[in-house]
């Protein structure tokens, strides 16, 4: 990745966000640049070039705006995974825990492509919390889980652990918090 | 528009969501077939193939999956516009009001284009509340409103009331509630 340089200078470092002592990479400045959304775009083509997907599970909600062009782009489902609440459907839901307390993920059953390999993306992977979360709801759904996809890592945080044989491919990784 | 009664095959309706009496319209289930997701953007490059659009606004969190691929495709910047909290930089935000009590947007001050054309993307128009409030944001920020565009329309809201000269595209309408 010979441009990644150019991606980390596209992403917009804020300190003490959402609290104090954390320093959020922001991707908004990524996606108002559109040199560098497509850079990421095109990388991410790249990367799963020679992998079978099916479908895209995008992780709410800087998720979508990733998993979106990845999908149209191989002609396959995109799968939204959403907070509790917010899907009408019958729905899978998983808890995860968060620093404090714990937070519920679901996605719709009727979407989960039985026995298909799905990729999971989102735009930055910390603990792999959510991540870990959403690969449980679509193996209670049936399909298998072909790999994660995150533009950003964070790899102090670990995120690779737990997360088995899954492979985890990142842009550009940070030694985080 | 020839083939919009396929896209109507293809938007879930799930009745009594979120409350008793309502028809929710889903396009979770466009999302997860790939020639009405294609159709979706096809039609939605096809048209503002005439106008100018400099910018993409996304209203969180299903605009962000139309609005990404429209600015990939036509090489813009894309801006996120969220839920109040969300969104690490300094921000301008703007209130509307709910059924019960009221909600707060923002977007990032960085990312909102001086004297540039763009355009406001959602899934779904109902009251134009959030559209109104996005407009109003956009355009403390220094931006044009070139237009708004949404997937679905719910005509017996009459959501072109308040939105002024700017116009308004849908690709499917339905009378609504």
């Amino acid at each position: 990745m010979t441009s990644s340089f150019s991606l980390d200078g596209a992403i917009r470092k804020i300190p003490d966000f959402p609290k104090k002592g954390i320093l959020f990479y922001d991707i908004t400045s990524v996606l108002a640049n559109p040199d560098a959304f497509r850079f990421c775009i095109d990388a991410m083509i790249q990367a799963y070039s020679n992998t079978r997907i099916d479908a895209v599970a995008a992780v709410e909600s800087r998720g979508f705006v990733f998993a979106a062009p990845f999908a149209l782009k191989l002609g396959i489902p995109l799968i939204l995974v959403r907070k509790k609440g917010k899907l009408p459907g019958k729905t899978i839901s998983a808890k995860y825990a968060l620093e404090y307390g714990e937070a519920e993920i679901e996605v719709h059953e009727a979407d989960v492509p039985k026995g298909k390999r799905v990729l999971i993306v989102d735009d930055l992977i910390a603990t792999g919390g959510t991540i870990r979360a959403t690969s449980e709801l679509l193996k209670r759904g049936g399909a298998e889980v072909a790999g994660v996809f995150c533009v950003i890592g964070l790899s102090s945080l670990n995120f690779r652990k737990d997360l088995g044989d899954i492979p985890v491919k990142t842009l550009i990784e940070y030694e985080g918090e």
